[in-house]
Formats: structure tokens, C-alpha cells, sequence
């Protein structure tokens, strides 16, 4: 071989890497993709870590047959990088040798190497170790990833600390029926509704701090956002002077996230079409406010006076981005029946809350808020609710031991990513989804 | 006020930027560490985000009356920025008034305001909304959150993508009857392992992918270093040579760690006098060599023949240390049936698999090896294992449809920190640990 082509560098290249090494014989390896056999010379497409790339096979400079290839085997492949003007890529990859680490034992029965994986959204989840091998279906997650670097990026500049906080607990901090149960060693524990009781009490301990973690929903909805099992991003800050300087956060936080997907994962954004939404400020309106503006707007009666129907977060996206162009908007003071027993009320309207919710494109993807630090107020409200305080012993303590004013929020990564890719299903955005139906794979 | 100070210009600073205002009055918040009063003045310290503050009152420049603070009190503090060459910082902070934001209720019971907090580790843990605002307590977690950001900017260089899998599962990955059962919707579900089957689909995806997340085992062992819930760090990577480019992964990750921590994490190093280990290659033994290197070093009959006792493990470190100064020790080849279905076994030797552990200081906190790749051979381990591959149908569809050579590892991230800070106990190193006796708080 040595002798046809000349000297040889056999180095092993990654795929972004080839640009800097025309005119030599590399080696890179990946999966086959797809190969398109044309009249006397073939398309062979590798996928490799991040990017597809385009091989030429040729019995000109081929030293193998084509037959040697099957579709998603592993291949190491030697070729030379011949710069081509008329490439998109300004090379072209002539496939000069392969050697196979491994082959499929059959065809993967959903065709997952076109341009979309063309099936159901049953069949593409029921097949996820496959389906999820499409460009475009490994793009979405790519791009997620992305999001929690550009979140971490920015909450590590603005001074909060990582935190990880246990899973299995002793009590919900949401309430309500949507709780999973667990035999602990004979005793009930159940799984994480949220960090919330925890990331509080890391506010005595750190001010600021985060955790971007799984938490568990046992709601019995199957609909096209709820999901039993999601990522939740979470962030607390103490010394706060209202609950508008977590909104703030949010809005630089999700700043921050558009600048860093724009400038790093530019290749994922074309290829899924993404339209990433210009964020300046996000616009606010109380959700009493919001309830009577959809009614007015739509000529539709209030049938729910203490939460949206999903129709009318779609249609107060269409409002606001009519009114203020933005693609966000912030809805505040939910009412206080609505919201957990540690939400603060309103000191002038106790009736609301000092919350908020962010829609995004018609979806709510964050909710949060100031909570109660003094330890009287907080046991009062408990007491109001019913409550046994008792259970709550070691969450009270922190308020009983002194606690800065402060708030926090919660994210939904899948639900953010799902609407930034304008997806009709947070099923899309999520690798391996739970609900009430799939627990597998 | 402004006619006694002149000039103001009461910006709010971080604890770590007062050195760049010395001459200036400025604004700082925190909670009041600790009240030293000393003859006619008082040292105040203010624990801020990271760092303690020292601050001076004296009735010479504080406009307030000393009653007015109370340990654990939430304030906002005015203070000149003094340079002072005699001070270790470089300047003094006067205390010229305060906001008092929120007061305790009532002093902690535990006193969390000394060099440590002496106390049994029950009532430390019990009490950890509180203790762990203790300085040294807290740079445990500031430290661990070093690790980890440590871990992922090694991990990204390298390529490695990001992942969150499912922790509600269908089936576990370790087998055996440490795993935490659910009822979900009716239908047996658990909770992971391991990411194991996940990260690996995954790989046919993304060639290199990692996530650290939160794993349970239900373990009944009470000991200082089993937790039933932690933090793990896996990574899975695709086309391999062999097991050992793991290990050689993972010896680079931890040099990246070290580097990290010691480069951003100084002022925790010094508090809590961390000696970093210095990593340069990471030997590596063969498990029935190290086996039989402790037995006949320390005249000790061999009982177990497929595992370490922890008392071998520790001796087997004073021995690496010892010949090579490394304290970390990579030992390979366990006993295959110590390892799960997924692991591959030796060519040479099928008793024996391509795996390893990575002990750290007397303690295993890594687990890794090369997996199987090829559908037929996984199929039939599997069945001499007597396992009905059906309810793996979703897991082996990866193998079927095309796997290239890999192979990964698990890293617990509790027991790591621990070891890094030579503690007794790993759940020193869990803000709130999980354990056969312990769900609270």
C-alpha cells in the first residue's frame, strides 16, 4: 500500500480535525451510516462522534471491495484527504483501506439512516438504541447538552455552588398524590417530587447553589408534556429583595444559554432549524391579569380561576408575542391555594403568592418564587394547611436557626429543549422517557 | 452618616474582591459566623458565599449598638475597607452599619461556629441544615463540586458527550438483591444501579458519552464505606483496544482533577489541609497476583478467592506506596464470576475478565472494564448465566444492530472526596447521606 500512495502520516483524526490535513493519509474511525452506491463509485457516510462525514469509495484508490461494508458496522478507516474546490467541505475523503471491528448481526428493522427517522413516535421510542443512531434524533440531545453547559457556565460566573441532594426522601415537598412510593428497609420513603426542601436549606449554607437532577412525578396524565421522570434544573439564591430578582436570574441564565448554543453548537442548530429565540426582556403580567386578558382577547369564560388551561397558555404566547414580539413571558402572583406551603404570600394581597411561572413558546417550563424564612411564618402556614409540623422537623430547622430572604426556581430541561426545537412531544427531548405506559427501554 | 465617612460609594462586593477596594466603603452580606468580643472591640466574622469574612466593630466607627447582631442574624453590612499591613488579608473591614434582613429563633444546639463542629457523626448528620454551615464542614461540598467540574472539562476536551438516563428501570444492571423495588402504575419497577445499560446504548450513539448522576443500592451493609444511595460517575467510550485505554482514560482524568482543584480550589485545599496525591503513571497488578503479594507479604491465609477483604485492600496500598509511592492502584482481571453478565472475559483465560478496580488509599472507588460488543457472545453469556434474554430484548438490541469495541467505568464520587480528605467515613463526604438507619433530613 505504502508504495501506491506515497509517504503516509497514519494519524487518527477527528472529524472536525480533517480541514487541517489535506494532502495526507489519516485514519478515523466511526460507524458506517449509510452507504449510496452510485454508477462506478460509492457515497459511504461515517458517523462519528459528532458529525457525519462524507467517505468516496472508488475501485480508482480503494484497496477493498464495497461488499467488505455493511450499514452500522465499526470500521477504522484509512483515506486520504484530496482538497476538492467544488466540495461543500473543501475536501474530499477517498476511503483507501478499512479495517471492521465489528458487524450487526442483522439490519436494524427502523430505517434510521435517513434524513428522519420516519415512523411513529411508539416505534422510534420502543426502538431508542437505534432510532436515537439518526443525525438528526442524536442532534436534539447534543443540543441539550449544550443547554446544561451553557446553564452551568453561567450559574458557576454568577458565584452558585453545585449540590447534589438525595433522591429517596422522607417526605414530598410538592404534596398531592403524584408521589412515588418506595419500601425503604420496612419504612416508606418516596422518590424526589424536588430538591426544594434541600437546596433551601444549601442556601444557609452556600447562598447560591444548584443542582441539575432527575426528579419523579407519579401524575397519572399521559399527555404530550408531562413525563413520570425528568431533569429538573434547579437554582436557589439567598439575600434576595424580591421575588422579580429571580426572574432576573432567569432571564440572564437563559441569555447566557442562547449566546453559548450559538456559538458552540452551531452545527446541531442548522441541521435541526433551530430558531433560537432573541431574549431582551422578558415581559411580566399578573396571572389574574392574564386570566382576564385571554378571556376578553377570546371571548372565553373562566372556567378555572386558580391555574391556565393549556389552551390559554398557548394563546397568551400568541398575545404577548403579538404585543412585545417576545417568545417568553413571565405570569406572577399565582394564587396562594395553588402553590406549595412554602411559597410567601403577598404582604398586600395574602390571597396571592410572590411566585411566578415562565411560558415559553405556550408551554410552562419554570416555576418558582420567593419562599418564607422566618420560622413563625412558616410554621403558621403549615398549621393553616393542616399540616403536621412534626414531620418537617429537620426542613424547619434551618428557619428556626436563622435563614437569609430568598427564593429559587425550577427548570424542566426536556420541556425547554422540546420547545426550543418547536417539538410536539417532551417525549422528543428526552432519551429514554417514562410515563404511565413505558418503562422501557 | 455620609458627612462622618465622606465620599461613598457603597457598591456591593464579593468577600473575595475586597482587596480591590481598600480606601472605599462598600456594601457585603452573609450570615454572622461568630461574635469574638474583646476588650473594647469585636471581631466579627461574616460567612459569606465561600469565604469567611473577618469584620471589626468599635464604637469608634460603627454607628450601631453590638446587640444589635446575633450569631446566624442575615445581614447586610457598610464597611470602610481599611488597608492594613499588619492584617493577613492586607486590610481591616469596620463595621459601620448593618441591616439586619432576619434573626434566629433560637441559637443551634449544636455549636457550628468552631474550627469543627465536635459533635458524634450522628448528631452532625441528624443536624445538617445547620452544621454543615460550619467553614470546614462546607469546604467539603465546595471541594466536591471541584471534582466534578474538574471531571466534566477533562470529559468534554476528550470529547465525551454528556447523557441523563432513566433511574426508574425495568430491570437492574448489577443483578443480585441489592436493589430498591417500586410500584410503578402497577407494574415492578426499581431504581438504578448503574447507568450501565443506558451508557452503553449510548455509545453506539455518540461514540464517547458520561453523566454523573445518582445511583441506589440497596445494600444492608452498615459500614463507614457503603452509602445506599450516591453519586456516580460513568463513562462508557467506544472503539477500544483494550481495557487498559480505561484505565489510561481514568489516570488522566484524575491528573486533570488534581490540577483543577489545586489551580481553583486553594483556599478549601489549605482549610481543610488537603494533600493532593500526586498522579504520575498508576500501577497496576493483576487481582490473584495482588491476592497472593498481600497473603505471603503479611503471612495472611487467602479466604476469599473472588474478592478483597477491606483489610487486604489496605494492605495492599501500604504496599504499592511503598514500592512505587503511587497511592493509587489499579488491579485487573477479577474473577468473572464477580462480574456482571455484560463484562468481557480474557481470550487467554475465560475465568478472568477485562475489567479492573482503581483503589485509591486503601479504598476501591472505581470499577471498569471492557464490555461485551458482539450479539452472539453477550447472548450466550447470558444464557450460561441462566438469565432469559426476553427481558433483555431492548438492552441486547444494540449488540444485534451494530457495536463497536468498548468499554467504561463507574467512579463514586462520595467515596473519592473522602478518600481525598482521609476520612473515616465516606458519609463525611455526603450532604445528606442515605443508609440502612438513615432517611432524615
Amino acid at each position: 500500500m505504502k508504495s501506491i500512495i506515497g509517504e503516509i502520516k497514519e494519524i487518527t483524526v477527528e472529524a472536525q480535525e480533517l480541514i487541517n490535513h489535506i494532502g495526507e493519509t489519516i485514519k478515523i474511525h466511526g460507524s458506517i451510516y449509510k452507504i449510496r452506491k452510485m454508477s462506478d463509485f460509492a457515497f459511504v457516510l461515517l458517523r462519528t462522534k459528532r458529525n457525519v462525514v462524507q467517505c468516496i469509495y472508488s475501485k480508482e484508490f480503494s484497496l477493498f471491495s464495497l461488499d467488505e461494508m455493511k450499514e452500522e458496522s465499526s470500521v477504522i478507516v484509512t483515506a486520504c484527504v484530496k482538497g476538492e474546490e467544488r466540495s461543500r467541505t473543501g475536501y474530499d475523503l477517498q476511503m483507501i483501506e478499512i479495517e471492521v471491528l465489528s458487524k450487526p448481526v442483522e439490519p436494524s428493522p427502523v430505517v434510521i439512516n435517513n434524513k428522519c427517522v420516519d415512523t411513529s413516535m411508539e416505534t422510534l421510542l420502543n426502538f431508542r438504541p437505534v432510532t436515537l443512531r439518526n443525525e438528526k434524533e442524536r442532534a436534539i440531545f447534543k443540543l441539550q447538552e449544550g443547554i446544561t453547559y451553557g446553564i452551568r457556565e453561567f450559574l458557576k460566573k454568577e458565584k452558585f455552588t453545585e449540590i447534589r441532594t438525595p433522591k429517596i426522601v422522607y417526605a414530598g415537598a410538592e404534596g398531592g398524590a403524584n408521589i412515588f412510593r418506595l419500601d425503604y428497609f420496612g419504612r416508606e420513603a418516596y422518590l424526589a417530587q424536588s430538591p426544594q426542601f434541600y437546596k433551601q436549606m444549601m442556601v444557609g449554607v452556600f447562598e447560591r447553589v444548584y443542582e441539575i437532577a432527575p426528579v419523579f412525578r407519579a401524575e397519572k396524565h399521559d399527555t404530550s408534556r408531562h413525563l413520570n421522570e425528568y431533569t429538573s434544573v434547579d437554582f436557589e439564591m439567598g439575600y434576595i429583595c424580591s421575588f422579580e430578582d429571580i426572574m432576573q436570574m432567569e432571564t440572564m441564565m437563559l441569555k447566557h444559554v442562547m449566546e453559548y448554543l450559538n456559538e458552540q453548537y452551531g452545527d446541531e442548530i442548522r441541521l435541526l432549524k433551530v430558531k433560537l429565540p432573541v431574549i431582551k426582556e422578558i415581559p411580566a403580567i399578573k396571572f389574574k391579569e392574564a386570566k382576564e386578558l385571554i378571556s376578553v382577547e377570546y371571548h372565553r369564560p373562566i372556567k378555572d380561576f386558580d391555574d391556565f388551561e393549556p389552551e390559554e397558555e398557548k394563546l397568551l404566547f400568541e398575545l404577548i408575542k403579538k404585543k412585545t414580539e417576545s417568545e417568553f413571558v413571565f405570569v406572577t402572583h399565582y394564587p396562594s391555594p395553588k402553590r406549595p406551603f412554602y411559597a410567601m404570600d403577598s404582604v398586600e394581597n395574602e390571597e396571592e403568592t410572590l411566585s411566578f411561572d415562565l411560558l415559553f413558546r405556550g408551554l410552562e417550563i419554570t416555576t418558582g418564587g420567593q419562599r418564607i424564612h422566618g420560622y413563625k411564618e412558616q410554621v403558621e402556614k403549615m398549621v393553616r394547611r393542616g399540616m403536621n409540623t412534626e414531620l418537617f422537623e429537620s426542613y424547619l430547622m434551618m428557619h428556626k436557626y436563622g435563614m437569609p430572604p430568598h427564593g429559587g426556581l425550577g427548570l424542566g430541561l426536556e420541556r425547554f429543549t422540546s420547545k426550543l426545537l418547536e417539538q410536539e412531544n417532551v417525549r422528543l427531548s428526552t432519551l429514554f422517557p417514562r410515563d404511565i405506559n413505558r418503562l422501557i427501554p
